[in-house]
């Protein structure tokens, strides 16, 4: 067997998220349910897709990654050709190259970086720009990055954690918050989270409570007592997830 | 009876251009007639919607232009939020108002500006970009430049015209040709092409041949004998229309 790892990007509106799950009747389709089964065409066995991470329904990928073992009797198929053949048109494998058996998708991230997509204006929203922004309205953009310094670092995020996580701990590290403006047309910003790696919806939940101090629903002193009290009801409301998209993993070797 | 100046944008994807027609069974819907759907709706009264001018199936637009006159009776309403919430989400309006009754979104034009969209990458097109881009493959833009200087100016542009056109001239004249990167991670370009009014075709006839400049399958050299010929036949083959938005459109007033 040889093991691929892939880059995957995906438009995210039509799939309930990444993860394959027990699909109850009528629920849309995953990311890796797709994968898996143009990977299991391709290779002729079942193929399994071993994702660096979960992303919610909704949440759209640009530097997905995820490793795959193939049978080394199908390594002369240009595997990236082939998967996008079989993929529908809004899932896409940018890359899919050999690595060392030790590669790990999940067990080997370093750090991960999301980007969300703020739009400004409350009158209307570009139909090109819908489904990839959170038309939030106007927002004071510098008491946002005010409010972002309290977010970075080792912090217990506890209460930017939706119900639901698995997580061990609710400990993580963000290396860092930075924003720029996507068109100045529109006024589309971005704003761009790294860290090691983020607990279930905490992006989502972070960018929720910076909009909320950038327009004046919540002070950004405040941060520091929400952070203790560990109490997500404490926080503003979750993020809508077509804002997101998942920008890249980086790992040791890279 | 109020005439009202709309802004329009809209995803051309599932629609048959912007021109209502007679419709043949099981054919896509146009743009046009879905303004006139709502704006009759809002109305109360049959509402004509008068266009800049038509898009061909799949194009976008940014700011497409139309009239419309509306009963001052109901010019209480709020007609850009009205409409919106009548029309699907890939069309919207983005400005509806009130101009003097000589105004005419076609007739009043004084110029008219389209985006092209470029994406150089052969092994994959991103999915978030996919339905806005051609997939051209790579290209030597300085090459395309130069070429580009032998359409601005005004010239007869029958070669670069399709059939069906109802033109009583072929001539046109084309003001500017200007590029820009709009994604230095994937090299996606826009090449912008700014003219009074241009024919059936037009600007995805120009981009096609400055593609197949770019990447040596004609000399720029050979453009003036190729519009001078005045036959379609003897330039490269149309670009796609996903790859093309209408940007704008400008009036006297402005």
């Amino acid at each position: 067997m040889t093991r691929l790892r892939l880059t995957v990007a995906y438009v995210g509106t039509a799939y309930c998220g990444w993860q394959t799950q027990l699909i109850p009747n009528g629920e849309r389709p995953t990311v890796q349910s797709f994968l898996e089964a143009a990977a299991s065409h391709i290779a002729g066995v079942p193929v399994h897709v071993h994702g660096a991470g979960r992303t919610d329904s909704g949440v759209h990928a640009e530097g997905q990654t995820a490793h795959i073992d193939v049978p080394d009797a199908r390594m002369h198929i240009d595997w990236q050709l082939a998967m996008n053949t079989l993929l529908p048109r809004d899932i896409r494998v940018l890359e899919a190259v050999p690595v060392s058996s030790d590669f790990h998708a999940q067990f080997g991230v370093v750090s991960k970086c999301y980007e969300y997509h703020l739009w400004p204006n409350r009158r209307f929203t570009l139909p090109q720009r819908y489904p990839f922004v959170w038309a939030c309205g106007p927002f004071d953009a510098d008491k946002m990055r005010a409010a972002a310094q309290y977010l970075i670092g080792t912090h217990d995020f506890a209460s930017l954690c939706n119900a639901g996580s698995s997580a061990k701990t609710t400990i993580r590290t963000i290396t860092s918050i930075s924003d720029r403006l996507f068109d100045p047309e529109t006024g589309e910003s971005i704003w761009r989270f790294e860290g090691k790696g983020f607990l279930k919806q905490m992006v989502r939940n972070c960018i929720g409570m910076l909009v909320a101090v950038g327009q004046d629903r919540l002070k950004a002193e405040d941060i520091p007592e929400i952070l203790l009290s560990r109490d997500r009801t404490k926080a503003p409301q979750t993020a809508p997830a077509q804002g997101l998209t998942l920008k890249f993993v980086r790992y040791n070797e890279q």
